[in-house]
């Protein structure tokens, strides 16, 4: 424990046994309440399924954040989820990406495929609802306060939103009631976290825009997903404040509930009580990983809702204007300038790091040089979304061998962060672990806009602090290496 | 199965196995996002307790309920609470009452005591807090609607309020999105259940009227309560709404951390951070049966409270008020009229059934052949709360035999009920029990008042329905008999 020294001074407050007993049941009960918890499911044969819920990982202490960093990244959101949008507007754009990457990885070209299909027979829907998240550490610097920097962008599936929002609230709560012992942070600088009403608020303006009566939306999701309990919260939120009912689904089993009207491709949906329901907006929480396409039956399902006139969230493309690869080629010289102009790229361009592909191309050897000299800077990231995909450092170079040089084009190089570090106490599956840690800040975004890129809905939603022991390179909460926080502001 | 028929046609609806599955899901899924479970704590020697989290007992259909009776229910409530605050302030009925009870019951004779030498060292706390249960049976007529008729009237640690809030809040859910099939109930015909916030609102009127500056409300609780996440809401509530912190502590720890201040015996508490606050209001939820004080330093705790300057919640001379001789005392001829007027005392007498005692009177020995001719149209209750006590029919002959003539005086005789029968399902440890059921309607009350008999605040405060299997006889949803279920108003 003694090398575990925290930058702050006095930060987490040092409680004696009577304030840390407190504190651990206070938040125990806050969490079984509030129902912040991960399920397991337990599935044996001709068995009913056991659910067994463990509370989410979390922080014990929301983690100290830099104002200027965490206003920049909030007040950048909206420009994000524009770039974003028109990149998956830009057919031609998205083509020549997509050209070196459909010969590779089949996953991919599955995917593009749906999106020609569709184009050819006609796109019946120019509306896209985008929920996005944009990822970013603190880099450390020498002398300046750290740098926010941009680790990815997700345009599929953004998760944790209810979770974080709810986490956020019960850090303030435990501060308020003195549980963190004689350390009292000011509540104005526990910033608001509305992303469980905003997200849900997108989705219900995303109905409103449809055009339907009655409509109802469709959360496509995985069959045991443990995160069950983050995305009944914007269902209830649907329901209570917006009256919109949502109904939930299965890759696997929706072409058993739903079919094309003929006249106009409203896509319906038949309830458990059989009756016909048209479906106004598919919400993805799944559908971003091969995994999640076992048969042919989900490519089935994803063309049908593909084609459909519901508002997907997301198409297919917004979805393809997510993988890594289009975050390297916007990086490249003044790319972003194409989609923004030059005075509001400059604020996104502040958050990029170097990202090379590792082709032929002349970028790609001069990147491959980068690496042989250097390879603790860097890191190997595949096109995938999901967590728990990426190559560190030394472990790049034998991995490479592993593969054929075309095969490279799969990946980018990515220079590595050189994270801002604090200390905090983790906790998971009842037990703490006081550790150095890293934080990772996602922004929500949700943007609703069309075809022809008029913008009918762009607003920054929230956020999602995740912090990770410093020694454990992957972020996703999902593969038990986060945990969920939330930020206190700090000069 | 065959023999489980509703009295009412189509109700609960038929549902085929996908409206069945959809309606399960939906259900537990609302229980785990809202924290409707009781907690199971595994205790071994030198380790962390565990805990275990399953739903409390629960109903899968709203009950349909008369809406004559329940509308009756609520309107005598604050008479009822009106009734016993009185009685709580006759320091002559009680006396008289205990007098009998004392030499026969240890129990009762430590409370009496403790009230006693408080009122010696003279009542320095002329204000006292009810938050009061009276539950209901309906019973079955053969022309008239079902008739409502008083089980017992709880004036300490009257539970439950949070859960039963919000399963009516989540049986109105499942009917509006559907879950019930083809059965649409109106949702004008679900009463609205504000339980959470009228408790906490009685809670936070009574630190109010204390008048103190910052203080804080103490909620005295067993060390390790199935039904913790049922008292938290209260505690959420009345800090995000009210912005009072409420602290929790146990009977048999409290005396390590309180004090009376000298000069006005303010109670003072020592907070996990060694501050000492002045407490406004100490609310019970435990210290209603003897085994809540297994050794002296419990009964020492309860005095110490009484003797301050705190509002209790409830004091023990109102806790007193509640036992079961006091209940039959007042259906005896007339004597409610000492505590109300005619005109009000006739809504509340036409709820009770007849209650006998068993003792030497002349009406005891009356009762006492009454019991022989028909036992099995009597129930045999003691003093206890908290339910598991009661002693039904036949039994009641052979358990006369263990004791002795003085020690009857513990007990009263109560005609039986015939209840009102209907079918529903009952939801327990993850299964599901199709079964006749008893419905017992508890309505909530909370009174401020002082010893003067001036009310600050009297209100209905939502209501608890208990529903059990028909062949079972106790209602405690603690002992597992009961489930929590919410009504539906029908004509």
């Amino acid at each position: 424990m003694a090398e575990i020294r925290s930058i702050y001074k006095d930060y987490p407050p040092f409680l004696n046994k009577n304030q840390q007993d407190f504190l651990i049941s206070e938040l125990m009960d806050y969490i079984e309440v509030h129902g912040i918890n991960i399920r397991i499911t337990n599935l044996e044969q001709d068995k009913k399924p056991i659910f067994i819920h463990k509370n989410v990982p979390l922080t014990l202490y929301p983690s100290l954040f830099p104002s200027i960093a965490f206003k920049k990244a909030k007040a950048i959101q909206c420009d994000f989820n524009k770039l974003y949008a028109h990149i998956a507007n830009d057919e031609e754009f998205m083509c020549q990406i997509m050209e070196n990457l459909i010969n590779i990885d089949e996953f991919i070209r599955k995917l593009w495929d749906i999106h020609l299909q569709t184009k050819k027979k006609g796109i019946v829907q120019p509306i896209s609802l985008g929920i996005f998240r944009s990822d970013y550490l603190l880099e450390a610097t020498q002398n300046s306060s750290p740098q926010l920097k941009q680790v990815e962008f997700n345009t599929i599936a953004s998760s944790m939103g209810s979770f974080s929002s709810k986490i956020s609230e019960m850090h303030k709560y435990l501060n308020s009631i003195g549980a963190y012992g004689s350390c009292i942070l000011k509540e104005e600088n526990f910033p608001k976290n509305d992303s469980i009403k905003l997200l849900s608020e997108g989705l219900a303006n995303a109905d409103r825009l449809y055009g339907g009566k009655d409509t109802k939306i469709l959360f496509v999701v995985e069959a045991h997903d443990p995160f069950i309990l983050d995305q009944r919260c914007l269902e209830y939120e649907l329901f209570q404040v917006h009256g919109i009912q949502a109904y939930r689904v299965s890759l696997h089993s929706i072409l058993d509930s739903i079919e094309l009207r003929q006249n106009d491709k409203a896509l319906l949906f038949k309830s458990p009580n059989s009756k016909i329901e048209e479906i106004s907006v598919v919400y993805f929480r799944t559908g971003y990983s091969p995994s999640h396409y076992p048969t042919s039956i989900q490519w089935s399902a994803r063309l049908l809702i593909e084609e459909s006139r519901a508002i997907k969230c997301p198409t297919v493309i917004t979805q393809l204007a997510g993988c890594k690869k289009v975050q390297q080629v916007l990086c490249e010289n003044n790319i972003i300038n194409k989609f923004l102009p030059e005075n509001i790229s400059k604020s996104l361009k502040e958050t990029f790091v170097s990202i090379y592909p590792l082709n032929k191309s002349l970028s790609g050897q001069e990147a491959y040089h980068l690496l042989m000299n250097n390879p603790q800077n860097y890191v190997l990231k595949p096109q995938r979304e999901g967590g728990g995909n990426n190559i560190y450092g030394l472990n790049i170079l034998s991995f490479l061998e592993t593969i054929s040089e075309s095969q490279r084009e799969q990946y980018i190089l990515m220079e590595m962060i050189h994270p801002f570090l604090q200390t905090n106490t983790i906790v998971q599956n009842n037990e703490l672990y006081h550790t150095n840690v890293v934080n990772e800040l996602g922004i929500y975004g949700v943007i609703l806009w069309d075809r022809n890129g008029k913008i009918y809905h762009n607003i920054e939603s929230g956020y999602l602090l995740r912090t990770k022991d410093k020694d454990k390179n992957e972020g996703g909460v999902m593969i038990g290496c986060s945990s969920i926080d939330s930020c206190v502001l700090i000069p």
